[in-house]
């Protein structure tokens, strides 16, 4: 065996259990004498997988019987539009908060859907925070607010959650879902792409406000419905019942290392020792976003002299840490510490950097 | 290993050296040091997995550059809806041949984009048999012509490739695609769910001539869009790697079992096999379906005393015989005969078939 830690943006790391466990039952599953993927999503077995995964991440997140659980699919990008099909009439107003890249593609695919309204923008300041609450004004007659809590890209995270007065608050929680504790009862919708914090890609989490499912939203198939779908249990059409089964295995390795607290617990240390050492590096690393907004999950940084870009990919490579090339809009490095990412990574990646700083510095 | 013969409908069974492969490789994909649905889609690796999948099936099933071969999401009942939004203008006509269940569902989840109707309709006669090539017309006005070429649950398969006049042929092959050898270029467009004859759940192949790309369809989010999928290698988000990966792994695999030449002779032997025990049952067993209409791959059948259904289907699990239980709008037993069953397993079906006879005839 010869994994190496892995700081990919997504599709990322997996707790090394879930696949190990995928591995010994690919073939088999439980009694079925066949693959969990070759069994009707309408068999009693898949059935109570599926109940089970369902109840397991409400129990990890709290989420009340006042909210559907739906396992969808189109990844966040496709409910980048779903959400306006379903919570707003034609052409009516949304309000949404801008801070990266994400938040940017959200207004765009919501577009052809619903008068999507920059409500606030850090794009001035090169999306390196977060607006303040109280700095935007919801409209009474907006049909939600859209966020996105953490932006993968820019390494922004709203450690806060924004007002959104009287209108349901819409998260594309994508990159920082189940990283900790969230008063899940705040929010309209909760939406995130799996393949980041929950399995591999091409499952979408929605979690909706069951009152949201009496909105009659826009014209649309059947199969774009949220209610439907929540009447359906997430079965309307053939779900991806591979990825169930792996995000279900991921809820169980989250409760047995805790449950959200202890996670969120493990994270904020992971990205604290991260921070220190970027900013303890005498200007040798830097991180672009201001302190109170930088992300737990995806930490951007860059060298003092990006001439040294190539040499720190290929040393910290072979050194066992992974994907660790930032993304284009923002430049140098970027580390992805998700929940899958134990502590030794981080503190591998750390004394990397300062070796590699003591050599080139 | 106590794997069985499972004549599931959906999701099915798989190819047993794919399913070792994937076991093999689940923790480490080929150099990465990571499993392949831990590593970004726009790597290189990934990418060349990609586009040997494509290369691949293009190979297989003979698709010239005049088309685009996409990897999407959402399963066959979203791009019900994703047809017209993208080959039609809003409210236009689009004539529907319904043969069984799912077409049925494809004009109900058209309906709020297109004029859908119905050109012809075999429901009068149970789903029982296909239409007669030319007993439609079709309007010449129309954006396509949509029909299901095999009905999964009412067993029905078109043997020819109906005529669709001057209009783009449009056609749901979820449950037959890769089944034996097709003139792709009859087809405006082909589409098809991979969970019968190309891998898991929650993955979508789409195959567009590319002169219909050209169409403005109807106002909709980008990730909705053929034209804007289609530009981007089927990444404009993350698609669903895991499941592109499996279905590279099939398709491999139909390429060293011969390609579809080979795969279609040993699919004919197989249904004529079954059909044949049916017929020849005296009376025991019987099949719904017209002859020149049965399916290859899905062999719906009754016994004489629906008392009996129960009886078998517990001795032919038993026997190792697995998902037997027919549809509840059929009733009886469903043989899926799908590319990984092999002509062992249709012959154990019949043999149980003979004896449970023999015993309770």
């Amino acid at each position: 065996m010869t994994r190496a830690f892995n700081f990919s943006a997504g599709p990322a790391a997996l707790p090394e259990p879930v696949l190990e466990r995928a591995r010994d039952e690919m073939l088999e599953w439980g009694a079925e004498r066949a693959s969990v993927m070759e069994i009707s999503h309408r068999s009693k077995s898949f059935i109570a997988l599926a109940e089970t995964a369902e109840a397991d991440v409400r129990e990890l997140m709290g989420i009340s019987a006042d909210y559907a659980v739906l396992f969808l699919q189109g990844g966040a990008t496709q409910h980048f539009a779903q959400v306006p099909l379903n919570l707003a009439s034609a052409g009516q107003a949304a309000d949404y908060l801008v801070t990266g890249a994400w938040g940017q593609k959200a207004v765009s695919e919501a577009a052809p859907y619903v008068n999507a309204r920059v409500a606030a923008s850090t794009e001035a300041g090169s999306f390196t925070d977060v607006p303040a609450n109280g700095s935007w004004a919801v409209d009474p007659a907006a049909a939600y607010l859209h966020y996105t809590p953490n932006e993968t890209i820019h390494g922004v995270e709203f450690h806060q959650i924004p007002d959104s007065a009287e209108v349901p608050l819409v998260a594309d929680f994508s990159s920082t879902i189940l990283s900790r504790p969230i008063d899940v009862s705040r929010f309209g919708v909760i939406y995130a792409g799996a393949q980041k914090n929950i399995g591999p890609s091409g499952l979408v989490l929605v979690i909706v406000r069951r009152d949201l499912l009496a909105r009659a939203g826009q014209p649309k198939a059947k199969v774009l419905s949220y209610a439907a779908q929540a009447k359906e249990g997430s079965m309307l059409n053939t779900p991806p019942t591979l990825s169930w089964y792996l995000a279900g295995l991921v809820f169980q390795w989250l409760k047995a290392e805790g449950g959200l607290a202890a996670i969120g617990e493990r994270n904020r240390i992971k990205a604290e020792t991260l921070y220190a050492a970027i900013d303890g590096s005498g200007g040798f690393y830097r991180s672009p976003v201001a302190p109170a907004a930088r992300s737990w999950m995806n930490v951007p940084f860059t060298l003092k002299d990006e001439a040294l870009d190539a040499a720190f990919l290929k040393e910290s490579e072979a050194a066992g840490l992974l994907a660790l090339k930032g993304h284009r809009a923002v430049g140098g490095m970027r580390a992805s510490l998700y929940n899958a990412m134990p502590l030794t990574g981080v503190q591998a990646l750390v004394d990397f950097m300062a070796d590699f700083a003591g050599r080139r510095g």
